[in-house]
């Protein structure tokens, strides 16, 4: 689902008049004569589930608040897939309404990313999900008191074992089964993937002018391959200083070499649309600003408001198919279980 | 869909084994020669929808934490859904961490209650709804600024409109969506309701006998129709004073009646296996205090073990088929949204 109303009914008039033929003739005579293969970008596909109980598993996982010392954070409140899969706040809300250090990036499509987290510091989404669980300005639990949680929970404990075949409940399977829900939370079928394979009336000239210009400025030397982003790690203010508050160093808090400070992972521009606001501070509200201030800074270049408003259409094209889901019912707690105290 | 993952096994082993049919017949001879009318509890129905575009868009502010100050908290974060419709917390965590002032009730067959909130003091859901986002205590918001929120977001105007015929978008058309869900959120066919309906093999000799034992110790008194409460307001410690450091004063605050000090309106018994911990302080945890506290304060009886483990029991059959839903996908911010600042 894309989230313009519009869309549809362009596509359909589009399809069904005599004016709209002519209009997509010439998007058609517009489009680069190249296939798929040359562009800097690749469409995503939608993930194949081959674990499904550890996927419904990590699912509720994903949306249990218990994973946190106050019993009301869970990883959706940060990552809420209702909202793209992010909280839409500059910098996050921890336990006791601690003041996050950084922009929480979208959990959606992370599995292409090539690291996790804006510094890049875990290798892969496993490793990732048992950070905020124990970071004490997120979900400021332990590894083990999430544990001992979950297996004072006679339908968890049930549910860990059908899903790994063995007893031991410990926050490996809790972190793996949680990746495995992650993994699944792509998002395929963007209007500008239909373009990608071949449907040249998927996005509108202005769309692809501002894709034109995406390309031919340099944005996708960064922000490059299916996920758009999340291949490398760059330098923020790379032609100009960017100016912040915001004390994240990047890479080298994770390397140790100077040389990679206020280098981060070049986020992802799917569904860019709905993961404001933007930048690992969160300082940009919009697309536009985000727009102009990475040819500023990064590109050494001024955009125009046509050009800026051009590239914006095009990003808003990247918007893909949203993680249908049923919301999950959580197994209650036994008499056994701890009883989070937020307030103390 | 009930909790107790052993259920569906055992009603199967009932019907299929010699000495299962052997059971079922003691069970029937146990059950009272009495129609369903004769009972003091009533079963609840399933929700029949008749404005299924009003209930999709009260379900997205629901989960549309843009109703708080934070951006942060929506209706889900206390009533959560994944959790029987409530926090599973004492009281509820409330903007910056404030602690509530009273536990979250449940959301679930909330439309079946005389009136809103442990107190009264709504008297209906829609009227209810409008409480928390203007309490500066939970979502601290203002009723002007949700409806400047959904004003500036096109696709949540196009759907007022679609909803309500005119473009008026106040808060009465927001609170009223949201009530129109909530009045969705019933949970029929608990294994006590089908009892109730006839089949007399829905629950076990265990919990028939705690179903009689709340009915002859006077517990229905106050827990009766078909939400097992929510007809009146009780004082709480009607035999004994109950001791608590919650400073609620119930019934007396909203009528000015010093006689009603202390009263407070009669929470439901379905899903209560989910919506621990209880009473108005959420200062018991388990159903065996809570059972056993409302024994001593209320009916100056102090149950056995294996009586209390059998009023439990039957507590347990309580549990209906939550609702079942998609996750919402939210309508993104626009570029006019005043962005949330949690932090102020």
């Amino acid at each position: 689902m894309t989230h313009d109303p519009a869309r549809p009914l362009r596509r359909n008039a589009l399809r069904l008049t005599l004016a709209a033929a002519a209009a997509a003739a010439t998007l058609l005579a517009m489009a680069p004569v190249q296939s798929q293969t040359q562009e800097p970008v690749q469409p995503i596909e939608a993930a194949v589930v081959t674990e499904p109980a550890k996927v419904e598993l990590g699912k509720k996982l994903w949306f249990d608040p218990r994973l946190s010392r106050s019993g009301f954070i869970s990883c959706n409140s940060c990552h809420n897939l209702s909202m793209g899969g992010s909280d839409n706040l500059k910098t996050s809300i921890g336990d006791k309404w601690q003041k996050g250090p950084i922009n929480s990036p979208t959990v959606l499509n992370s599995s292409l990313n090539v690291a996790q987290f804006w510094d890049g510091r875990a290798k892969d989404l496993q490793e990732q999900a048992g950070g905020p669980i124990a970071n004490p300005g997120e979900m400021a639990f332990s590894h083990d008191l999430a544990v001992d949680m979950l297996r004072s929970i006679p339908q968890y404990v049930t549910e860990f074992k059908q899903v790994f075949g063995h007893d031991r409940l410990s926050i490996e399977e809790v972190t793996a089964a949680i990746a495995a829900f992650e993994e699944t939370l792509v998002t395929p079928n963007a209007p500008f993937d239909q373009w990608l394979k071949g449907d040249k009336t998927a996005i509108n000239a202005q769309e692809l002018r501002g894709y034109e210009l995406f390309k031919g400025s340099g944005c996708v030397a960064c922000h490059n391959g299916p996920n758009l982003g999340g291949t490398s790690f760059q330098k923020m203010g790379l032609v100009e200083p960017y100016k912040t508050d915001n004390p994240a160093e990047g890479r080298s808090a994770v390397t140790g070499n100077d040389a990679e400070r206020f280098n981060f992972k070049v986020p992802t521009l799917r569904n860019v649309e709905l993961t404001y606001p933007y930048f690992h501070d969160g300082a940009a509200d919009t697309l536009a600003q985000a727009v102009d201030t990475m040819g500023r800074i990064q590109l050494g270049r001024e955009f125009s408001a046509q050009e800026n408003a051009d590239v914006v259409a095009f990003l808003k094209t990247l918007t893909g198919d949203q993680p249908q889901m049923a919301l999950p019912i959580l197994p209650p707690s036994s008499d056994k279980t701890v009883r989070p105290q937020p307030f103390d």
